[in-house]
């Protein structure tokens, strides 16, 4: 853990820099990857399957038996809190609906908006050391609210083969139509592509590691959308004198047991609390099952004691955290003013892991400071806002002058014709203006 | 101009194939300039200037002189034409605007979306054959709604070093800040990272040609967002036995005049409009200044005979069109089932030329059949939806056996601890829980 006290402006920069990968780096062994499984199909997934996951895999899709066994594999009490996740997330999720209203913009001319679901989206749940579900849950409720024809699931099986039943019974809950047992960059180019098994999509979502996300880059070039770039996790406490050194050990610590390249990041305006924090995370530390993950990460977090509330907002918004959580006595002061932030979460009671799991928000956030640029998954990720435009006779009368003048202006001579030749017609029939109103 | 009557569904691929030309060949090129720019700041931009535009720039920024003399340059009708489009985008994309509720997702537990404008965002306007001017006012005025920070616009300058009056005229009622007169990968470069005399941005809009593309995609891997991956512009026209050669000729030619890279598409049930259309394309194709252009376009623009409209819909939606003409008799009837398109324009006095300059819907779409995925720029491109939750103690203790148990099983107990040490609290002090209520 570093600490540093009262850093000058121009050491910003330094004092906030992330342990960033770069992904370009792979992108010639991923770009192989990728072409192999888009020229040769299921024989490269197969191979690759074996090859980086070490199992021999014949059928990619998981079996009904395996669909309705996983039912059976898991607890009561775990279903039962996929199940206030799962209604959580969609009462959150389902009130961003959201249909503008036909809009007049000058007489008979009437112009909408329409959302449009995305008719086939992936989801990538990485494997690796945890069966992450609440990334299925995540992804999956708003694909269900957004009703996208067709929404598939990859992740690596284990060495035997199998998925976590946790993993297919968030998938079930969250209707997922089918589990492909792939992982890591030949799902995405399945996904990407297609093969005899595997559907393509349009939209592909989800963490995973740096082959992952170089797979994501380059398929995003030209052949299918991405959630959003990815970088390490990462949270950002701003404290003041009253907060609770525990509580902001705590959050620190979940976020650094992710990954030895998460990051946690304290700003506080309060001396006195900074060694209490420290003693905390040492007391809790030892008693965590990845205690040694949350140490490396720990090497390149950081409390950083600023002058004022002012300037710890300012730092903030220079970061711009995936996570941010607020424990100050007057939190709602300080959110007002964070314009760049994934999610906030607001006071004592209000832990990062919260966010995580069930208070309804999605955890699928910008990290490495891209929420300056963009937001995390949201219902509106998973569609489209096609735009239709209705003019009457009457209402391209209106825009002609406009219309025909920009466009001579441009050089764009056809552009003006279109609007012309309408507008000359002599019909012997009218050509047909339907356009009373819908 | 190609004409196929009844493709087989196998065939529909091929018919639908796209003059695409692939951004990445151009990479290595494109990444030497960023680099430059990146390292060397205004010296390099000076050369680039010098090198690629023949032009030799000593202050990038247009000057307030410049600012105020372009308005005494354009005539009084086209700055009305020009208002009167500023306030039909306006009318159309303020109406985006919409702030998600406060949810209750569980007792105590608040969660909630604020739209924030992204601070600084650029806008890039190709120079070339023609000033698009339209194009400032479509990325313009969202940003203005939207309340960014800092609008910044590079567009390339004259061989005088001038820009053209109405592109400054049409950034001026847009509140756009600053002028650059930059062009290229340059451009692009600067706005990425910055230089002495240009200041970075978060995202980056606007199209381009190849140059400008690879750039903005190359830039959009790591440091910056983009708008949208670009591709060739194109037309699709749904049409039956009603419609009007004419105008369909009309349109045809409005988009071919675009780049010889431009595509046409008619898709029609009524194969007695096929000859119609074809003599009135040679017909008003002799008068176009831009004829030369538009021929070549049509060698790769279609029409295409299908057997009914279920088929012309369904062509669509694989095809995905930038902009959609629905020209048949009901046309309300097959826009309900379109469900890949940029921009959808109904009925016989809807020419794409109206949505491109004033009807009021944002004319920076996405092409190459990227409309199965993304959808054009609009007021949401301008802004990120932070979640933000607030929880009481009794909220907490409400999601606590969920976030505990799911935590818990996916090997993550930091997650797990960070609720129950605030659970576990047994404070002299209760700690600061003023989740009374916002």
């Amino acid at each position: 853990m570093q600490i540093i006290r009262f850093p000058s402006r121009e050491d910003w920069k330094s004092v906030l820099e992330r342990p960033v990968f770069d992904h370009s780096k792979l992108f010639e062994t991923v770009q192989t990857v990728l072409n192999d499984v888009r020229s040769n199909g299921d024989v490269a997934l197969k191979k690759y399957s074996l090859k980086f996951d070490k199992v021999a895999i014949e059928n990619f899709e998981l079996s009904p038996e395996e669909w309705s066994e996983a039912e059976k594999l898991i607890s009561v009490n775990l279903k039962q809190a996929i199940e206030m996740a799962r209604r959580n997330i969609w009462k959150f999720h389902i009130e961003q609906q959201h249909e503008l209203p036909e809009i007049q913009t000058s007489p008979g001319v009437f112009c909408w908006q329409k959302a449009v679901a995305i008719e086939k989206v992936g989801l990538y749940i990485p494997g690796g050391t945890a069966p992450l579900f609440s990334t299925v849950l995540m992804l999956g409720v708003p694909a269900q609210i957004a009703e996208c024809n067709q929404v598939v699931l990859c992740t690596p099986p284990n060495k035997n083969g199998k998925i976590h039943p946790a993993v297919i019974y968030a998938a079930k809950v969250a209707g997922i139509h089918r589990i492909f047992k792939l992982g890591g960059i030949q799902a995405i180019a399945a996904m990407a592509y297609g093969t005899e098994t595997v559907p393509n999509v349009y939209k592909i979502f989800g963490p995973g590691n740096q082959y992952v996300t170089a797979a994501k880059q380059l398929v995003s070039l030209h052949d299918v959308a991405i959630d959003m770039p990815a970088g390490p996790s990462e949270v950002e406490i701003i404290a003041d004198e009253q907060a609770n050194p525990a509580f902001i050990a705590a959050d620190m610590l979940s976020q650094t047991e992710h990954g030895v390249d998460s990051q946690a990041i304290l700003i506080t305006v309060s001396d006195k609390i900074i060694q209490p924090v420290l003693e905390q995370i040492e007391l809790q530390l030892e008693q965590l099952p990845r205690k040694e993950i949350a140490r490396k990460a720990l090497e390149h977090s950081k409390i950083i004691l600023v002058k004022n509330l002012e300037e710890a907002v300012e730092m903030t918004n220079e970061y711009a955290p995936e996570h941010l959580i607020i424990s100050t006595r007057y939190y709602m002061g300080v959110a007002a003013n964070i314009v760049n932030a994934g999610s906030v979460f607001l006071g004592d009671y209000t832990p990062e892991s919260a966010g995580d799991y069930a208070s309804g928000t999605n955890h699928t956030l910008p990290t490495n400071g891209y929420s300056k640029a963009y937001n995390g998954v949201n219902l509106d990720s998973f569609v489209r806002k096609i735009t239709f435009q209705q003019i009457s006779k009457d209402g391209l009368t209106n825009l002609s002058n406009a219309i025909t003048l920009m466009a001579e202006s441009e050089d764009l001579q056809a552009h003006s014709n279109a609007v012309k030749i309408r507008l000359d017609f002599e019909p012997e029939d009218e050509p047909f203006d339907n356009c009373t109103r819908r």
